[in-house]
Formats: structure tokens, C-alpha cells, sequence
């Protein structure tokens, strides 16, 4: 039975709510520093208003969403449809679903970022047969003038840039709490719908065939659910399928360390003594990347076979004390805590660049920093400078946290597989026949994560071999996968 | 319980077996091409008597063996020596065990290369305790010096370089049919002394612990019996350890594709364009290393996942079919069979080179090349020229059979992991409480997998982190690993 | 006989002048984001009385410069004091020539950007015994603090951010039209203090020693009136000596490409198909970079050798017009014209990304883009898409200027190595015996050129090995250099 | 006046010539191990008999030759039909210049290999009006089934395999000692036919219209007679040139380190640590392959520009004293003498492999290992161990000879590279103006070396862009080259 969950673990959900990145200044971002295209920043005057306090109307004479300023729907529109053109993958699943409509009938909470890449998500759920309520799940992100779109296409958005906390919940509620409307799915960023429902509505979970949930906190919290035998419903864990994950691990991380070093500082890469601390996927992009920019790298591990696989990639397998004294940056990658710790600082040679491509913001002892000997001195946005008495000073950057969530955008492309994902996995529950899912926490299932991918080969002018019968019954396998076992990588 | 297995099942194992490379011209085997230094050839004229007709007896009056030229035992013993040298991982193991003896009480029965290394194994396990008996599981490979070395010793080993299949079988049950000593452990090596076993000894099973295989032939073997319900003792795989396959696979055969191609051909890489059929971790060795050398690299896929990974590195995703003839190389790696076939070898250029990487030799349709238009030219060893009616000549490299088995060397380092793997899944069984083990096909535990990685860890200098009890904590991990889950690679 | 230039000429050489990128916003930078700290901004309201309008004094009674504030000084010079802590090797050179003093009784004029790195070069020279005054070579280049830092340490500085064009020519006036001082050697970047003297002042020519040139615009302009007859001192080309043109051009290309694109764009690069048009050092650098980060390069040349470089790097040699159609992206680095033109626009894909890293603004003829059919739409800066009729855009970086001019920063160690050349090409020319230079446009001397090397060689931990005395006869070489012949790259 | 060079002479000149590898067993060597097919060595019994005393002929009469047997020529010309089927530079050459016939009255002597190669670039020459008559160059490397062939087509040829010394002279005494034919070309490789019609027929040098010369020993006699003022024509140094340059020494070096050290060990690159002194080309190209294939490469320097490479190609800089006792492998490029001593041989670890890929036999100091405490062991062919009184060995690949000149074959793609590079500076001399060579040593016109590469762009189906006229003029270059000044590497 789904018991409603107290106060309190709310409160303790929320202070371990860890952000995701999920913006991206595509080519579409037009609005975001063009304002003379007729864009929001424009009528900040009269939206000092609260959206919960205006009635606002679209064409079609619908109410039923609450947004900023329904007059920008065109604009967000075009957004809409920019984002279409680089989102192929979604478009083409949508475009081979639209006929089939496998989402018929079903009905679907979200909560999730409002930007025009998950409003392509959304409508594409919409062309497969589904009906959808979405709030935001970041007080922040939205963007308004999508919202604006959506909303004239009757689409019931609850958001807007700028939320209040209560503001934030109200939302979550107006897509939940609806006479003669009652979800079957949900579609989670974060946990907080499903926590919503789980305190308020539990009832409605007899009806909800499923969750996909796309963050490392809500899979957390989930995971939470399921131990201590609350979880009520079958579950898909988006973030850690194979295809989404060697994208925001390896291939992401493989840019973006160099973008964001590159933003922050303007080191250059070439001859450059670095220790890189961890070499999971995420260790493996920033160790490749920096190496091919020239860089000298040094990598610790705890794993042995980890460590073996950095020393045949060429990169000296070190202990960070043996070799901090004399590199010039240090890059945390192991998802640990207190990798760098304040002995380690201390010892570093001045102009030292200290940073995290790690998951949580504990890799670096920041707070270790905070003795009144040492000088902050906060010299451009992510960039601090920590001095010591004797004037060494060591260059922190987003103060620990990970630093390409701050300091660089999320290609497209990565927010497409994730979108294209989350589509799947939606299907995927609403369809599974009675007992394939249980009340339990499950990745997408290998021949999705396959499909997912090949959807994606299309932007690269890829083109994919196919088993002939003969080779499909030499190798024991189907024609259309799945390829691989559930558990390779 | 254990039933004898048929004559007819034999044969088909006879016709399956894959022949698995397994010497390496280390700086040890200065017998190979330096017959002055006292090697076997000298005494070849002596030695037509075969070993079965001749009564050895070593220095200590022991003739417990049976091998080609007991005087051959000093050049032997330079030759382990010499492997000593350069296995130093399986030497480390053998001096931290050597107190705690963890293989006291065992009796192994091994049927494997009789290589210096392999020697360096066996008295690996004497020191640790087990009482062994040996057999060849190839009728060429054994190294008659080492043999000698080790009957020297007490040694019970029955090998020699030559043996008729008579021989083979006859030394395999010299190993277990010997009064008042039965066998507990089995080390095999392509299946031949399970099956021996099974065939004539079945009642030794009771007392046998379990079985080690290293080939893929033998692993299969034990497959297919444990799905005819006939497995009657656990067997570990050593093949597919995450260590070993990392580098029987990727590591290795990034280098021996051009070591192979070199030996052959006089082929230049840069600039030429080359086809690689599979992406998995052959085909990713395979092609990073040409890549790297400046040729043009496409990859032919069937797994979407394993696709994408292909064009994040940067290689073009093709059909074979579309790029096959402007091609200056074809290799496959994809395990499967046909993959490149006639109408492929027909639209070909002029001197293109295919070969195969892969398992078996099934990837290239060489049957197809059979025909009476075709002229085969037999140009060097492993080379042949197929010459069409026009003139158009493609080079096919060892028949299409696995071309690093023929043409490169095993480096020793890759004969040290799978020495030191086999030892410890050895330990690992024999000491196993009970029920930690069922009558089925088990991988080498993670923790065991990560400790031979360790153990080759030190030739590279290189320096494992050690988790605080603190991060070990907050990880939720021992300190002392296993550090990822089983499916971790 | 020098004759001053008329003013048909100046023209010229103002229309053809080149922008140089030279800021850099090093750690040093906390002035241009952190005003809290009591910057420049505060002041703005007060200083809209033009320098030259008021009388300002230092804390030593001194009034011979004109600055923005004086009161900025104490900012300014924290900032000299953190771009020393960067530029080891100008450091170094100023250690080790402070006490020979090779600049004593040099009177140099400079004329180059004023920032916190130059400052340390003229600090430098100072310290080397020379007397200087100081212009700007551009407008609005000058960090206010810096030169209040220098004018309050007595230092003729004339230079202030936002001057108009009177007041440019106005402050080199300054430097040059002294009572009692005249000049003896140039300092000189982009021509302008060169030219202002052939124009006003011709007579100083006869004291004048030599001019060192940093701009690519400076040369040409030294090498026209070389050809002219009219050059009557010695130059060195400071832009062309091999450290700092692999630095320029090698490997901070291949680090500003990802960079700029990653600035301006949040395209992902693995996968992507990259046109690179011309194989020289930049087109090197780029292909090198976009290769590493998993992209698929062709490469267009003109030149068969560096065409068949690009082979045996493993680049695609192709024709522009025959990958337009499917590339991601088009890159020019070849410093010709009309590389990219209209035809090839009309054929390539939407979305594709068309930039500019070779020297002139030439390479892609964006004119041809400027037609009533096309429409434009700027994106947000460096960024315009420009569309066809038929809806699909292309992404147009820079205006087709320059891209890593205005999209990236320079690295401190760059503009080390360019200060560090202009302070050693000074010495050689004042301290050149009669002779040894005519009137005409050098290069470093190889000697020199490699000396700047070796002071940044520091910088990387770097260790050299010395000659023995019999190698340095054996190969015919003093131990000291030069170790190459001067053509050598 | 050209004087006679005295016997004295000479005998310096035979101590100091550099051995030059030049045999490829490219797909078209199938003599070399395939006697089957009717080769050479069925023939030894009666071959005894030097071909100096046999008096042979060919099918239409002619015995202007002196080979070993002519009955080998059907075998050789299908060798050479396979050369010419690789050698597609060539040929194109061949065919683009048969009409104009630009050798037609040369008359040229050449001394150089006799191979397959080399006889399609003999057979090219004729093809283009030109006399031939042919020495080998070596004692050992001539192909005598080639040189049959050669015979059989009335081509005057004195060479076999396995001449004495004498029999060297004599052959190349037939090709200068006719009656009625003066050459006017020497085609030289060694300087052996230089030096022979310098002693013995001085007076020929008045009908010679040049010398072109491949080999660095043959060059530096040249420079040593111009230096000495004895120097009578001109003479085009062929090695030199760009293109060749390139392909000898990065590209060529870049795969043949692997293949060398893979054929004389079996050592596995991955995570080795490896000491490569000196960072020219050859050192580029070895750096650059190992740290591909996983290895840790240190690099040691005299020259800062080099060494600064070094560092921004991501290695590190060191003493070789300061890494030698850790690395697994010292590598030497400098073309210096004693770069390892036998102080760094002491301090080496145990098994470390030590090998020189420079141009001299001296960089390793091999006799400083000939001491009466150290064991020399041959192990195999070019590899000895070197073994210390604790029983340390070093591997010594080659005795410290050139390693792949040794251990790895030339691709025959640098054959035609050199092959093409000859014609074309034949041509070049013999149709010079007059007063465009005077009695120096030259390279090859830079047009012509772009052109070589052209021919050889080919190969790699690769496309040229070619200069409108627009960007002609803007450059300053003709649309058809040069493109570069002649010192642009």
C-alpha cells in the first residue's frame, strides 16, 4: 500500500536535491540575449504581476494553464520550431509513432525544465495519443515564451521564470489536483511531482501504470521508495540507460572540461601538468581530452582495473599527494568525497587550477579553505581565488561544485537522447503487458537503449549494418536486437 | 550425477576445437632461433625414439615423467628463469601466498602449453601448496627444454613437442590414472582433460572441486554440459575476466593489427583508407590504432550503441558495401560469419588487403575465393594473392583465419594475467565454502578479477589510491574493493 | 634620405589595417568583472572630463604622462604584480640582464596595447637601463589601472581607454615631440608610431637604431617601404620568428578553434563532418583539435605537400564544392580570398557552421550573402543566421572575421612570448655592431629565437641537455646555439 | 678543373658510407621466399661460376650485360610488371612526359640498387629518350631475376647478388669504359660512380650535364669535393628534398619504430615508459606512435624550439640521466655521437631496451659495453643481452645500428617517393638553361618537389583545390606552383 510520506522527508529531500543542468544556448536561443525580436524581457513591467493573480485567455478561448504572458506565444513558437529542426531523432520517432498513437488513452503529470527542447518532448507525447499537465521542476529555467506556445495550443503548462518556492508546489498541484482528470503515468525531473502525489494524492497511484524519472536525485529517492517497500508502482530509471550515459559521461565531459576551463580561465592546455582524480567514464573524456590538447595528465584511482586501463591509455598512474606539488590543475572525477583535501591544497604550486567534473559538490573540501588565514578573493563568476599568507594562490572554480554544469551549455544533441529517452520509456510502461514490471526501479530495456541510439546514427550520416538471417541464427540473435546482453556497456 | 560422454560427442569437440595462440618470443626464448647455446635441436637424431619407448630418470632418481631429453633440464631452467624475470606479477602472488599456502591439499591435474611461463604457473601452485600433474593440450607447442626443467624438479609432466594424437591422449592419462593419487582440481586448457575425464574417470568428479578453463572451446564445452544437466562440479572461465579480455582484446590487439599487417605486407598506414568490420572491443583496438598511424578509418555496426560510440570517435559508420571499393583494407572483427563475402572480394580494388581480426575464421567467406576463374598465388607465409581474370589482385592474410594468432606474438605481460588469473581462480575454488559454488560456469569474482589487475599494476610503476574509511563509508564500499559491481567492465 | 609620407598613404594604411587580438583575461584580470574592489567604473561620472583636459600629478610630484585617473594606481599595480607572477620567463629575462643593463642609453617609443602584460615588458626594458614613453596602438585597449600604475612609478605613459581618433595620434604626438629627448629605437605595433615619424618627424630617423614590428600590418607596411627605398633604419619582424609562429598559429589554434566554437555555439563535436580549408599551421592545429574531439576532418589545399601532410595525418583531401553538401561544419585557414563563396553556401546543409580562423576577413565572401533573398537574423554576438528562401540556415560566425580574435582570449603564455621577443629583438638591434643590419626587414636571429624558447621552457618543468663539448664538435654546433640553420621550422 | 681523387681518399670514403636500406618485400617480392615458382636459387649448383666468366645472351642476340643467369628473366619481368602496378607516381610520370620525350640524348650512368623498383624507374627513364647503362650499388641487394629481365630488354646492366669487391669495381668500370658512348648524366647512390669516373676518366666530367645523388654519405662526398673546389657540375641532392624528407623521416619513422621493435621483441607498448632522445622529425614520428599506443614517452633535447614542441605535444622534457633508471625503453634521434653512454647503461633497469633509430651507428656507445665484467648473449637476430654482474641485462636491438633499417622493410610507397624524385631531377639537370645550376649542390626546385607529391596524392584518391585566378593574383602565386618558398618545410 502507498502510504502518504511526512513532512519531513521532505525537507530532507529537498536540502539533497542536487541540480541538473538542462539548459542549452542552441542555435534556437535566440531569445536569450536578442530581446529586439519582440521577446519577454520587454514587458517586465506589467508581468510584476503574479501569473497566479492574471486570467489569462488563448485564442481558442482556453484558461487552462498558468503562465507569464500568453502574448508570447509566437515567439516561443518559433523557438519550438527551431529546436524541431536540430531534434531529428525525437522528430523521427514521433513522425514513425504518430500513426500508431501507442499513447492513447494515456494520461500523463510532467514535471520537468519548460524550454523548447522538452516542449518538442511533450507535443511529441501529444502526436503519440498522450494527455499531458506539466509544471517545472526548477523555479528558474523556464522559458517563458514556450510556455506562452504551449499554452495557445490549449497544451495545461503551470510554469514561469521566477517561481516562488510555493509558488513552485502550486503548479505541481494544478496538474494533479483536476476534477474528472486522474493521471495513469508521470514524468519526473527531480522527484517532486511523484513526492506531491506520494503526500497529497496517494490514491491516485492505483491508477498510475508507471514513472520515468530522469535524475540522479528523483532515481535516488526512488531507489529510497523501493528498500524501504513504498514504491507502488513500476519505475524507469532514464538517466542511467547506456546510450544516455556515455553521452553525459564520456562524450559530453570529453567538450565540455575543455570548454569550461577555457571559460573560466585562460590556461592554456598545451605542456600543462594535470592530475585527474578518477578515470570512470568521466575521468576517461577529461584524461582523452586534455591529452589530445597537449597536456601532460596524471590519474589516481582506487580500482585497480580502472587504473590498468588509464596506464595501457598511457597516463602515470599516481597517488594525488606524490604528485600535487608540482601540477598545474587538479580535476576531481570519482563521484567520492574529499578527494582534494586541505593537505593537498597546501602543498600545491601557485596559479594551481582546482576543480570538480565529479557528480556531487564533496570531491574538494571547500569548507576547509574557510580558516581565517586564507584570503577569498572572487575574481569573475565560478572563479575564486584562495590565497595563502606567504601569496601562493590557488584558482578555485565554482567553488567546488561541477563545473560544467555552471560553466558550460548541454549540446542538443545530448538533450535529445534524453528526451527520445524518456519518450520510450513512457511508451514502454504504458504498454509492458501485466507482471513485466514489478514495483521496482528498472532501466529502459537494451533493444530501447538500442533504439534510442539508432534514432540518433541519422544526424551523422550513419548508416547500419544489418544481420542477415543467416548471421542472426549463426550468432543466436534477432535481426532487429536486442545486440548485446542487458549488461554490457 | 556424472555420466560418461559418448565417442560421438567427443568428435564433435574434436572438429569445434579453436586453436588458441599462446607462445610468445619473449626475450626469454633464446632457444628459438640460438641452437648454441646447447638447445634440443642438436640432439634431434637421438630423439626419433619416441619419449613413450625411452626409460628417463632424473638426477634425483625420479622417473615420474615423461618428456623428450631430460639433459636438456639446465637450458630449461635458464629459460624459467628468464620468465620469472618478466612475470612478476604471478612471482609477487607466489611470494605473498607462499606462508598461508592456500592450495595445501589440493591436487590439480593441468592440461595446458608447456611454455616457460606456463612452468611458472605450475611451480607457482607447487609453492602454494598443490601437488600437480601435467599434459600439453597442443601436440606442437610444448618447449622440451622447460619440460626437462621441470621433470628435473619431480615434476610430473608428460609433454613434448610432436606428440601423434596417440601421444596426446596417452600423456593426458598418464595425469589421472595413477595409483593411490587422485585429482581435486582441474586446470584445462581447450576442454581435453574434462572430457578425458568425463569419458574414463567419471567417479573422480566426486572428490573433484572444481575446474579452471582458459579457451573459449573449452568454455563452450562446459556450457553445453551444463545445459544437458551434466556439469557435475563448478568451473570458473577465466577468458572472460574483465582483465583478461581487456587486454586479449582491446590493449592487445591494438597492437598486434599492425604488428600483424607489418609482418605480412610492407603496407604503409598513413593515408590509406581502411574498412573494420564490428566496433566492438577487437574492432575499437583495431581501429584506434590505425587511426593513430593516419589511415582514413570506417566502421561497419550492427549494435546501434556500439555505432554511436564509433561516431563519437570520430570514424565513419558505413556499409561494407559502400565502401568497398575505393578500400585500401578490409578486416573484420565481428565474431559473426559472412561478413564479407564474393560480390564484396568482386567490387574490390586492385591490391586490396583483407584479413580478419576476429574469432573465427567464418568472418571472410574464403570458400567463395574457390572457384575456377580465380588464380590463388601463394607469396609469402600467411599471403596469398587472388588474382581475378582482369588482373585485379586482393591479399589475403592467413586464409582468412585469426591473423595475430599467426603472424604476432603474445606479449609475455598477457600470459602473466592469464597465469595469475587461472592461479587465483584455482585458489578461489578449492578454498570456496560450501554452496559459494553450484555445478554451473562461473566468472572469477570481481574482487579476485581487480586483485589481478593490481598485481600487474606494479610494471608500470604505478600507484593505487587507498579509500579512506571515511570515502569507503561514504561510497559504501570496502576499502579492499571490489570496487564495481560484477557487470562493471 | 627618409621623406615623410603624404597623407594619400596614411590612408592606406588605415584601410588596411589589421585588428590584433592582445587581451587576455588571464587570473590576473580581476579588474574587468569585479569592480567591488574599487575599479575604474566607479569613477566613470568624474571622468567625463577628457584626459587631456586635465592636469594630473603623482605622488612624486610628476605630471609627465596622461592617464585616465591616477588614483587607479594601486589597482593597476596589483595587476602588473599578478601578470609577472605569470610571465616567469620576461621575469627571468629581467633577472638575468639587470645587472649588464644591454638597454642602457636606449630612448624607445613604444606604441603597442596597454595592458598589465606589456607593462611588465616596459618595466622590463626599464630595468635593462632604457628610458621610454608609451602610446596606445589602440583605442580602446588600454586598462586605465595599468597605466595609472606606470605614470605614478614616473613612467611617460599616454594612453586611456575610449580615446578618440585625435586623441590616438594626439598621445603618440607625446611620445615623440619632446623637448631636450629624442628617440633612438621603435617599439612599434600595427605601424602607427612608425609611420607618425616618417610623417612629422623624419630627422629622428637619423638617431633611430631600429624599429621592432609586432603586427602583421606593421610588416607589410616596413616591407612597402622597404621595396619603396624609403626604409632607412633596420627592422625586426617580431610576428614571424618560429616560437611565437608556432605559438600563434599551431598551437593556440588548435586550442581557440574548440574554444571559440564551444563559445559561440553549443555544438557538440564528436561525429560532426568538418570541412578545414588549407593545411598550414592553423589549418593543422584546427584539423588536429577537431579530430581529437571526434570529429570527421576534410581537408582542401592547394598545395600538393602539405596536401599530402594532410594524408598521412589521416585527413580526407577533398574539394570544398565536393563535401559542402554534407559537412557540419567550414572552417578557412588559408589566408587567401573567396575560399568560401556563395555557390558553396547555396549547397550547404541547414544548420551548417561556416568560420573564418585564417588571417584576413576575406576568406568567405559574406558580400555575396548580403542579397535580398537571403534573410539575416543576428542570434546573439559573433553569431548570425542567415536564411534561404526555402527556410534552411546557415550558422555565420564572426562576420566571417577572425574567430578566435573576437571569440577567444589570448593565453598570458602567448603574449610571454610575444613580449619576450620584442625585448630581445631591442637589445640585438641597439647593441647590433655597425653592420650587421642594413635598412631592411629582419627576423630574429635564430640564436635569440631560441633562447625565447628556452625561457619558456621553465614554465613545463622543462629540462635541456647540454652538448658535451664533443658532441658540439662532432655535429659542428656551438654549445650554445643556434642548433638549426635560420630556415629551419 | 676536375682533378683525380686519390686512393687515399677513397679508403675514407669506404669507411664512413652510411649503409642506406632500400628493399622492400612488398606484395610484388614473391622470389623472396617462393623458390617454388621457378626462382634463382634452384639455379645455385651451376651458378658457381662468377658471371664474369660466363659469357651470356639474350633472346635477340645482345650481351652488352653481365648478370647472373638470363633464364631468370621471365620471373623479373613479372616482378617488375608488380612494381610497376604499385609504383603508380611513376607510372603517371611515365605516361604524362613518353611524348615529350625530355631525356631523349641523355646518356646516363647510374649506380644504385638493383631491384624491381628501382629497374621501373630505369625502364621510366628510357621510356623518356634516355641511354642507360647500370651498376649496383651493393653487394648483396641486387635482385637477379630483375636484373635478367632487364638484360633480356637489351638494357645494359652489370650486376648480381653477392659481387666481391672487385667484381663492384668492375661492374661499374663496364658501365663508364665503353667505347663510343659518353655518359652526360650520373644517376648515384652511395657516390661510388661519382668517385670511380673522378679517379679513373676525369675527362668525362666535361660532357656531363650533372649528378644526382640519393644517399647522405654520397652527399656529403659531393659537399666536401665543392668545398674543396673539385666539385665540376652540378649535382641535385635528392634526399633533401621536401617530400622525401617528410616520408623518410616522420612518416616512414613513425610506423617503423613499432614494426621494429616488434619484430625484435615482444615487448607490449601500452604503459611502458619510454626515453626518446631528440625531437626532430624521426623523433616526432616515434614519439608520436608510442604515445598512441598507450606508452609514457619522455623526450630529451638540446635545442629549446624542439624541445618546446616537445612540451606542447604533451611530453615531457628530461635529462636522460633524470628518467633512465625507471624507463622501459631508450630510443635514440639525434644524429649525434654518445647520446647513451655507459653511465646511463649502468643505471638502467633490468630488461630496458636500448636502440638507436638516428642516422649514425654512434649514438649508443657499444664499445663502452665491451668490457670484461659484462656478458654479451645473442639472442636472436638484432638482438643481444647485455647482462651486468647482478645478473641486470639490457636488450640491444641491432648492436646500435639503424633499428629499421635493420628490422623493418621499406614501403615500397618511399620508393617511388625517391624513384620519382630522381627522374624528375634528371630531367630537371639535363634540361636546365644554361647557367641555372653552376658547380654546387642543389636541391630539388621546390616546384618539382610539390610536383613528386602531386604524382603521389594519387594513391590516396585525394583532391586538389586549384587557385582561381582571382587568388592567384591576390597570393602572388602561379595557379601551378610553387606554392611556398623554398626554405617552407
Amino acid at each position: 500500500m502507498c502510504l502518504p510520506i511526512t513532512n519531513k522527508y521532505i525537507n530532507i529531500f529537498r536540502l539533497t536535491k542536487t541540480g541538473r543542468r538542462s539548459l542549452s544556448h542552441s542555435i534556437s536561443h535566440s531569445s536569450t540575449d536578442s530581446n529586439s525580436s519582440g521577446g519577454s524581457d520587454a514587458e517586465n513591467p506589467e508581468d510584476e504581476v503574479s501569473p497566479r493573480d492574471m486570467q489569462q485567455i488563448n485564442s481558442k478561448g482556453n484558461m487552462d494553464f498558468c503562465i507569464k504572458n500568453i502574448k508570447l506565444a509566437d515567439f516561443g513558437r518559433r523557438e519550438i520550431e527551431l529546436a524541431e529542426d536540430e531534434m531529428t531523432a525525437l522528430m523521427a520517432l514521433r513522425k514513425a509513432a504518430q500513426g500508431e498513437k501507442p499513447l492513447a488513452a494515456a494520461k500523463i503529470v510532467g514535471c520537468t525544465h519548460v524550454t523548447a527542447q522538452t516542449a518538442v518532448l511533450f507535443e511529441t507525447l501529444k502526436v503519440l495519443g498522450a494527455q499531458c499537465r506539466w509544471a517545472a521542476c526548477n523555479i528558474y529555467s523556464t522559458q517563458d515564451e514556450v510556455a506562452a506556445a504551449l499554452a495557445e495550443q490549449d497544451f495545461p503548462v503551470f510554469a514561469w521564470k521566477g517561481e516562488s518556492e510555493d509558488d513552485f508546489w502550486w503548479c505541481i498541484d494544478r496538474c494533479v489536483n483536476v476534477e474528472g482528470w486522474e493521471p495513469n503515468m508521470i514524468l519526473d525531473d527531480g522527484g517532486d511531482m511523484t513526492h506531491w502525489i506520494y503526500k497529497k494524492y496517494p490514491h491516485l497511484f492505483k491508477k498510475v501504470k508507471g514513472i520515468v524519472e530522469e535524475s540522479i536525485t528523483g532515481i535516488h529517492r526512488l531507489h529510497q521508495l523501493s528498500k524501504a517497500g513504498k514504491l507502488c508502482v513500476p519505475a524507469i530509471n532514464v538517466n542511467d540507460s547506456v546510450t544516455k550515459q556515455k553521452f553525459d559521461n564520456l562524450y559530453c565531459c570529453r567538450e565540455s572540461i575543455l570548454d569550461s576551463l577555457k571559460k573560466t580561465t585562460d590556461i592554456m592546455f598545451g605542456g600543462k601538468q594535470v592530475a585527474i582524480c578518477g578515470y570512470g567514464e568521466v575521468g576517461k573524456g577529461c584524461s582523452a581530452a586534455l591529452k589530445a590538447m597537449g597536456s601532460v595528465v596524471y590519474v589516481t584511482e582506487i580500482d585497480p582495473i580502472c587504473a590498468l586501463q588509464a596506464c595501457m591509455d598511457g597516463f602515470r598512474l599516481a597517488k594525488l599527494g606524490d604528485v600535487v606539488r608540482h601540477v598545474d590543475m587538479v580535476i576531481t572525477c570519482t563521484g567520492n568525497k574529499n578527494v582534494v583535501v586541505r593537505e593537498h591544497m597546501d602543498l600545491m604550486k601557485n596559479g594551481c587550477v582546482v576543480c570538480n567534473m565529479g557528480r556531487s559538490n564533496t570531491e574538494i573540501d571547500v569548507n576547509s579553505l574557510q580558516t581565517p588565514e586564507l584570503v577569498w578573493q572572487h575574481v569573475r563568476a565560478q572563479v575564486d581565488h584562495i590565497i595563502w599568507p606567504d601569496g601562493k594562490r590557488i584558482v578555485l572554480l565554482a567553488e567546488g561544485r561541477v563545473l560544467n554544469l555552471s560553466s558550460s551549455t548541454v549540446p542538443i544533441y545530448v538533450l535529445s537522447i534524453t528526451a527520445t529517452t524518456q519518450a520510450l520509456a513512457l511508451i514502454e510502461l504504458f504498454n509492458a503487458p501485466e507482471g513485466r514490471y514489478k514495483q521496482d526501479v528498472y532501466l529502459l530495456p537494451k533493444k530501447l537503449d538500442e533504439y534510442v541510439a539508432s534514432l540518433h546514427l541519422q544526424t551523422f550520416d550513419a548508416h547500419l549494418t544489418e544481420l542477415t538471417d543467416e548471421q542472426a541464427k549463426y550468432m543466436g540473435l534477432s535481426k532487429y536486437g536486442p545486440f548485446k546482453p542487458s549488461y554490457y556497456r
